[in-house]
C-alpha cells in the first residue's frame, strides 16, 4: 500500500495574464489544502528565473517581486529539466507559455517523471508525432500530462470528452464554439434580436475591448480554432497530422493577407464588409443565424471549420457575449448533445482549469 | 513513495437501469484498462446476493446471471461492512440503488476505508446530520465517497462545482432544470414553437413515455428537485438542513393530494388544466415561457423551487426533449454563467457518471 507524499515540488514558467492569476490560485491552494505541501521551487518568465540550488521553497506570496528583483537570466531546457528531476518529491511543471521551445520539450521532461499542467496549445496541436511522444513519455515516466484549459480555458470540455470515452461512450460528433473573440464578432455582426453591426465595426469594436489578437488576422484566420479542433479530434482517437490539414475557412479577405500591419488591415477592412453581409443574408433568408464553428464528424473523419447558420433557439444562435459552446454528439446521448458553454478566454478562469488539472495530478501522485 | 495497489475490489449493489448498465461498463473498463484490476467480490439485488469466503473473483460478464441461479438471501449491512473491510486490498461499494437503509450506513462503509461511489440521492439529501457524518467519516476512513450521477445523471455538474469551489471562485448563484420529466412536460407544455399541449394531456404522455414515476404526483411534488438542489447548495457551503427545509412549489392541485393511485390522479388532472394555462398565459403576455426550476441564491442564501419565465432565446427556455440544464454564476464568470445541459436521466448516461467517479477513486487509492 501507498505511503504519503508529502511534498510535491511545483514549478512555474510564465507569469503573465493566466500566470499571475495561477499564482494566486496556486497561493489559494497551498492554504486551504495544506496536505501535500505544494512547494514553489522554480519560477521563470521570459528573461528571468528564480531557484536555489537546494530547491529551498519560495514564497508563492512574494515570488514575482522576488523574480524581479533577484532573477537571473533562465537556464536552458535541459538544465531546467536536470533540477528538476533532482528535487527530493514529485515534481509538476506549470507552463503557462504560449511557447513552443518548451512545448517541445514536454516528452523529456515527463520521461523523467516531471509531471506537466499547461493551458498551452501548442504541443497538443502541433504535429502528431510530437503528441505520441508526450503520451509516452508519460507513460515510460509514470508521469501525468493534462492541458484542460488548451480548450475553452477553464470549462469542463476535455476532461468530459475524456471521461465520454474512458467510460466506453462512442463520440459521434464534436461541434461547437470554440473562440471567445469569434464568438463576440458574430454576435455583434448577426445577433438574434435587433441589426447587428457592420462587420469591420465589430471587428474595431472587439480590438478596442482587447478580445483579439494584437494584430486581429492572427483570430481571423481560424487557426486558433483549428488548433483546438486538432486537440479534440485526437483525444476522441482521429490522429489528425496538424491544424493545417483540414478545411479552415479563413476571415481575412484575400487581398488584406498580405498587408504589413494590423492597423493596415483594420483600416481597409470596411472595403470588404460587402462579404461579410452576403453570407449574414443567405442565412435570414433562412431564418438562420451565421456562426463560426468547428466540427468533428467521427464516421466520415471530416474535420472543417468555417461559418454555418443556426436556427434562432439553436443552443449556438443564441450564445451570449464572448462565450463558447461546445457540444458532444454520442450513441449514449442521442439526438440531444451534452453540451458546456461559458467563457472560455480570460486569465482567472484559464488559470482555474490549469488549478484544477493540478488537483487531478496531486489525487494520482500525492495521498 | 507509493507502491502499486494492483488490484482493486469491487462490490456492486443494486442491478436495476442504471446497475445493469454500469456492470456493462464496468466489464468494458476492467478490459480497456488493465490496472489495477477490478475484482468483483460481492453483488447483490434486493433478495439476492453472490459473494465467496476467500472473496474470489466473480466474473462480471456472467454475474447477473449466477446471482439469479446461486444467490442466496442478501446477508445484513453490519456483516457486508466486516465481509469488505476483511478483503486483501482496497474495496468500492457502488450503491446503484435508491435504498435509505444503505444510505444511512454509508458512515460505516467510509469510517472502515471502504470508498463509495453511487448515484443514490437519499444519503446526500437527507438531514444534514448524515451529510456531515458521510464526509467526516470518509476523511477518519481515508477513504472517498464520489456522487456525480446524484444530480445531472453523467453530465459534469458536481465535480464542476466542486473544481470551482476548490480553486477559490465564488458561487454567487446556481439555476437550473434539474428534471428530466420536469423538462419533458414543460417543453411540451410551452414550447418556444407552436401551440403546446394541455398539461395533463403532457403529463399523460410522459407517464406513457416511461418518463415519470408509477405515480406521476412523485414527480410533480418537486421533491426530486429539491433533493438535487439539497446536495449542490451544501457542496456550495450552505448547511441546508433538508430538502424540505425550503419553498417547493408543488404541482398536484391541492384536490388531487389525497387522491388514492396515481390512475384516479390522471383521470381527474384535465379539470385542473386551468390552473396551468394561467402561468403560461401570464408568461406569455411578457413575451416569455413557463419553465420548472431550481435556483440557490447564495448571497441571500435563497432556495427555491417553482415555475418561472423566461424569454425564448434564454438556454432555458431552449431547451429541448428532456434534456437538464445546470448554470453556474460565479465571481469569475461574471454574468454569463457556466453551464452544462444534456440528458440528465436513462441507465447508460446514470451509469457513465457512476464509472468516472470509479475512475477518480482508482486515481486515489490505486497507482
Amino acid at each position: 500500500m501507498a505511503t504519503t507524499t508529502e511534498e510535491v515540488y511545483i514549478a512555474v514558467i510564465g507569469a503573465g495574464g493566466v500566470g499571475s492569476c495561477f499564482l494566486k490560485q496556486l497561493s489559494y491552494l497551498s492554504k486551504t489544502r495544506p496536505s501535500p505541501r505544494l512547494r514553489l521551487c522554480y519560477i521563470a518568465i521570459i528573461d528571468k528565473a528564480l531557484h536555489h540550488p537546494d530547491y529551498s521553497e519560495i514564497n508563492i506570496e512574494t515570488a514575482l517581486n522576488r523574480l524581479e528583483a533577484e532573477g537571473q537570466a533562465p537556464p536552458t531546457i535541459p538544465w531546467i529539466i536536470d533540477y528538476l528531476s533532482g528535487a527530493p518529491s514529485k515534481v509538476i511543471l506549470v507552463d503557462n507559455t504560449s511557447a513552443n521551445s518548451l512545448a517541445e520539450a514536454y516528452p523529456q521532461f515527463l520521461r523523467r517523471g516531471i509531471s506537466i499542467i499547461t493551458p498551452n496549445k501548442k504541443a497538443f496541436s502541433g504535429n502528431y508525432q510530437l503528441w505520441e511522444d508526450i503520451f509516452s513519455s508519460a507513460a515510460a515516466g509514470h508521469s501525468y500530462v493534462f492541458h484542460e484549459s488548451s480548450v475553452g480555458a477553464g470549462l469542463p470540455i476535455i476532461s468530459t470528452l475524456k471521461d465520454l470515452i474512458i467510460t466506453g461512450d462512442e463520440i459521434t460528433r464534436i461541434q461547437g464554439v470554440f473562440s471567445g473573440t469569434m464568438s463576440f464578432l458574430f454576435n455583434s455582426f448577426a445577433p438574434t434580436e435587433g441589426q447587428g453591426e457592420k462587420w469591420s465595426v465589430a471587428v474595431h469594436k472587439a480590438k478596442q475591448l482587447g478580445y483579439t489578437e494584437p494584430d486581429p488576422r492572427d483570430d481571423l484566420n481560424g487557426l486558433d480554432v483549428a488548433r483546438k479542433l486538432t486537440i479534440l479530434g485526437r483525444l476522441a482517437g482521429l490522429p489528425i497530422e496538424s491544424p493545417t490539414s483540414f478545411p479552415v475557412q479563413s476571415l481575412i479577405p484575400q487581398e488584406l493577407q498580405g498587408v504589413s500591419s494590423g492597423d493596415e488591415f483594420l483600416d481597409r477592412l470596411p472595403e470588404f464588409d460587402q462579404q461579410m453581409e452576403q453570407h449574414k443574408a443567405a442565412a435570414e433568408k433562412e431564418g438562420k443565424f451565421v456562426r463560426f464553428v468547428g466540427s468533428i464528424d467521427m464516421a466520415s473523419r471530416e474535420v472543417k471549420v468555417g461559418i454555418e447558420s443556426f436556427e434562432k433557439t439553436h443552443p449556438i444562435a443564441a450564445l451570449q457575449g464572448s462565450d463558447n459552446l461546445i457540444s458532444f454528439y454520442t450513441k449514449r446521448y442521442g439526438d440531444n448533445p451534452l453540451i458546456v458553454q461559458g467563457a472560455g478566454a480570460g486569465g482567472d478562469v484559464t488559470a482555474m482549469g490549469v488549478s484544477s488539472d493540478l488537483l487531478k495530478v496531486l489525487s494520482h501522485i500525492a495521498r
